[in-house]
């Protein structure tokens, strides 16, 4: 196995190593209480990617241990892949959690040589993707998402702060060059084209896919937004915020998993959040029982679609009415009695341009979902392969429609009702 | 003084301690010829920013050092400004160099110690500004400046690399701080708000500065270009490419000084360009004599606008051709036969993309050498200040329509028909 890089002190932590290593930093062990030989401490993670362990105090105190693996495994063989990925995580962790320390776990600690982080441990909360399959409603989740990409990105770009900041952050997130590269191959690349890495469902939807393959039109809107993710460094984006990164409880929401963080366009985060719900909508029709058809919770996440663009909109820009302190669209050359209309128009096309972004990159990011090489589980779990693939050709469609035809999607509220008319079959 | 940085070693160096500095170097001495005591060295920098030292050997040979100083000279006074500059001047040469070698002077050696570059001593040019100023027709250099251009940034885009090699760039010239603060208030902000920096010709231009700070429109268009400035790496970019970046025989074209050198917008350079080729054409009239009403010399000035971008965007096209070995638009994506045509109208439109950007940044390069802090001796040198606020004032006018109806200017024809008209003093 090709080992890209460990620091020579780098070792893979258990259960029986994991109480000494966290032992010995004063925080973490005052907040534990009790000497570290009396902690529990379980395994938790699927092992594919990263440990996570769970540590408890005996006064139920507890904390979460996340160390990075240096591979992926992946269908039974393993992907060579840098352990560096925590230290971009931890680093956007530290940077964000200024402004949006309540929508992220705390972080205790991060260890480099260990590449090892000592964070909040969320056990009440758990994965919305699950939510979402289980049927669940989370009223705060959509408008929290919204508030939380609005006030990462408006902090971290030039509307806020020097560009020096940006450049400052674009010089380090720029050598997390590994996760980029699936993103760019996995997002933007591969589902337009052959690859052994892609799949779907089969035969069912080798139609479809073979049209999609050879649609010249859909592949050129693919690409271009692929270079605009690689062109387009308007702030600090989490890189994955699908609705796997989010956890939740009823009324409380976290974002996790920020790995794939890098300096790119905030759309890129709008649209992986706005695509995993639009997929959800539409694998509903999978999960439905006799007792619930499913139909009531379509409406809600649509609803949901709403409140979230509705949240980021009015956030981003209220924060931009308070903090305009930076380089990008300077009030300094805008400060006659009149010209706050001025600036209010400007913004508004500029949040015009994020919601075309949004659209772009989460059809993208639908598809890849369908025809590409990592699925989800709101489609994998429908075992009726008939009934998988109708709901698959479904968002399928409606992906293909935002990325071919953007000038129909004007509003938030062209979307929602796109939705349902792209659910045919 | 402040000294933002300075290596322990940093010296300021003197005709009588370049020749042991050199000669140091087994390349240099070989090329000179000759023990270093026989060298003929002579300062020939203006001092403000720079020392230029040109050294010759015995058998006529000779190169030219380049050592960065710790503050730029300005009206009397100093401003400390970092020597790192120096670095990012060298390593841009270093990354264009297997691209366009023959248009940048040979580097022989650069030390990151003195800050201090020893290269090619180009005593047969002059530099281009000084051309236009004098009236003289180079055939080559539109045309070489453009095809500059499209190999300098072709070859640093995603278009033609794995994006990898992009972000390792990136992270490079993220460092570059300084330099970009210069353009950012300079270029994009101070122009356009009151700032004890900012001079023109007065009272000739104070109503028309006055509208033009007043124009909210205006102001926009101009921010919306700064934001993509700092937003937008597509590619390695010069970052200061006007005809005083530009050295010339007859026959011969160079680009000298990138030291403003960052991962930026393609349009930046051209604007560059164009911006200055256009600032010549409205200074003509200050330059004329009773021998030459320099109309015909006018002529030849639109005939390189013409030039430069049909040499840029052919070029450009030609190399996208035979190197799409990027990540942006990969080929991979398009291989069924027809499909040639999707490809070459994608890349068209991106063209068409770097067609306005050009406009959007050559506008403002233009406004910032008119009503800004850093003017061009093309009006500097026009001592009748009525002549000289007239031609200003023409030039400013272009510069304005450019940026406020670019819906108006859809190719280089209608660039080259809108100059005369905006000649109306």
């Amino acid at each position: 196995m090709r080992r890209v890089d460990t620091s020579p002190a780098y070792r893979i932590l258990d259960t029986d190593t994991v109480p000494a290593f966290i032992g010995s930093l004063p925080e973490i062990r005052a907040l534990l209480g009790g000497p570290p030989e009396s902690w529990l401490v379980h395994e938790v993670g699927d092992g594919n990617l990263n440990l996570v362990f769970i540590v408890r105090g005996l006064e139920g105190s507890s904390l979460c241990v996340k160390q990075a693996l240096p591979y992926l495994r992946v269908a039974g063989s393993s992907w060579p892949m840098t352990l560096e990925r925590a230290f971009f995580e931890a680093s956007y962790y530290s940077a964000v959690a200024p402004y949006v320390g309540g929508l992220i776990p705390t972080i205790y600690h991060y260890d480099r040589e260990l590449y090892c982080t000592v964070m909040e441990c969320l056990s009440a909360h758990i994965i919305l993707r699950q939510g979402l399959i289980a049927g669940r409603r989370y009223p705060n989740v959509a408008r929290d998402v919204g508030e939380y990409i609005a006030r990462a990105s408006f902090f971290t770009s030039d509307f806020a702060r020097p560009f020096e900041q940006k450049m400052d952050g674009i010089a380090v997130f720029a050598r997390n060059k590994e996760l980029v590269r699936i993103t760019v191959d996995l997002v933007f690349c591969d589902p337009y084209r052959s690859s052994a890495r892609n799949h779907h469902t089969s035969p069912h939807l080798d139609e479809v896919v073979a049209e999609l393959r050879g649609d010249s039109r859909l592949k050129v809107a693919a690409a271009h937004f692929g270079m605009k993710f690689l062109n387009e460094a308007q702030a600090l984006v989490h890189g994955d915020l699908h609705s796997g990164s989010v956890m939740v409880t009823e009324g409380n929401t976290r974002v996790i998993d920020p790995e794939f963080a890098f300096y790119g366009p905030i759309g890129f985060d709008l649209g992986a959040f706005l695509g995993n719900l639009l997929l959800s909508w539409y694998s509903q029709p999978g999960h439905a029982t006799e007792q619930d058809n499913r139909v009531g919770y379509q409406h809600w996440i649509l609803e949901q679609v709403e409140a979230f663009w509705d949240s980021f909109r009015s956030n981003f820009l209220a924060l931009w009415a308070e903090n305009a302190h930076g380089d990008a669209l300077p009030t300094s050359m805008f400060t006659r009695p009149t010209e706050t209309l001025t600036l209010e128009s400007a913004r508004n096309a500029f949040l015009d341009g994020l919601f075309a972004d949004m659209l772009g990159f989460g059809a993208c990011k639908m598809i890849r979902r369908i025809v590409g090489f990592a699925h989800v589980i709101d489609f994998d779990r429908i075992h009726d392969a008939d009934v998988r693939a109708r709901c698959e050709a479904n968002a399928l469609a409606m992906a293909r429609a935002l990325l071919s035809y953007p000038g129909q999607f004007c509003s938030i509220q062209d979307v929602i009702e796109a939705v349902p008319r792209m659910a045919r079959h």
